[in-house]
């Protein structure tokens, strides 16, 4: 698995829920962490391409719940993209437990919109964006 | 569409995020109050169910984002058993705004386990609730 | 005690943690909700006034917890104005169970800004909210 | 300063508002981030004491707003024990942006309990515990 990107979270007690595992929702935050730093790494950062008008809402997710994580683990999101064709995009995430034990799979799909909710071509407006983005997608493969 | 129950809530400040929409896990915090409610509804309360050592863990989640929801509007989320099949149950929740305009589908899919964590045969332990669940799923039909 | 709104709320599965009650931050989340209500009892919307320029964070919290909320519990949140000042406004609120248990007392206090950061002299922009906030505040009788 | 200790916590996305800064619960969550960590680099994991079935639930909150913290800022809670009476036990919190400025000043109060719901004499049962803290707080000097 090339051009993945894992970040570590230590799971806060808020996260938790009267069940006494994490509450599903939040496996979604950190699904945003995870991007956050994938694009850090990258190069960009998220906080600056919104300051330059670019936004990037989620469409769509979906994930999959094979283990519960605790209050107090320490736990690795692995973030890649999977797939982007100029108009979606598509990021695919693992967060396992410390000890390697798988927890959640999942994805989320996203558009470039400008702050006037208007799709943006990327491949025109930040072309090296889009290369980095393109170059690393795993259906380009 | 029968079967179903719509309920309502009105969207809190700290439920958006700097995009000024609600923040996208905070549909799933809703989604579980859509099967709260359509359980209360069908005579049972996921609060006693609990009590008694039946809990429902969500296995899976799809969620797609077709418009946003804003702070302060009223909006709905109705509830549906989507699939059952004794071990595992998908519930189906579609939000609108006030207004009818259609912001979010989704689904969880759960699965029944006693305070173990081992599945739990609903039909021989629970069987009203099993009967009740089974004759509003839509894939009875 | 005049002037006061209460509003319910039904406990989320999502503001529970693993101790099995509420998460305490929540309820600052709670009072949002009481104080946004509190203004549309007085004829206002807290989302037709930042529409118009006036934003009214908070500036400081005190909470005090006495017993526990629990799931599907439903809590009512009585809100006032606790005092006023021309810079800042405090509210106070009170959290019951529906049976009436005191479960946690609390105040928020905020500064009127416009959207350039600046302190708003109310009784000059908004001089009928400001005469409805002073006639209500507690510390004015 | 002694016997503090300093965590650092990157703003997350999901715990921004509308207002475009940090929604002002939030820092609640990271106090508690700042207490699991004064605890395990005092020897200690909150999660191990509670496995002991000793909890700490919280009693009471206070906290002011100086500065916004923003989306993506790096932040540091600095966490201190600034009372502790055998009954009631006090941290204090400082949370700075990274270049040091001051956003928010803090305490919560807790009592420690048992599973049972009462009050632990922390110096009988856990007097190692007792003693570290005891002799941490500022109000022992």
């Amino acid at each position: 698995m090339t051009d993945t990107y894992t970040t570590d979270i230590r799971v806060r007690y808020s996260e938790t829920d009267q069940m006494g595992i994490v509450y599903h929702a939040n496996y979604l935050a950190w699904f945003e962490v995870g991007r956050t730093e994938w694009l850090r790494e990258s190069g960009y950062t998220y906080r600056a391409l919104e300051g330059e008008g670019l936004i990037m809402p989620v469409t769509e997710v979906g994930c999959k719940y094979h283990q519960s994580a605790h209050y107090d683990d320490l736990i690795r999101v692995t973030t890649w993209i999977e797939s982007y064709n100029r108009v979606r995009m598509r990021f695919g995430y693992e967060v396992r437990r410390e000890d390697g034990t798988l927890l959640v799979t999942g994805f989320t799909e996203h558009v470039f919109l400008n702050e006037n909710g208007h799709v943006v071509r990327l491949h025109k407006t930040h072309p090296e964006l889009y290369e980095e983005i393109a170059s690393k997608a795993r259906d380009r493969a």
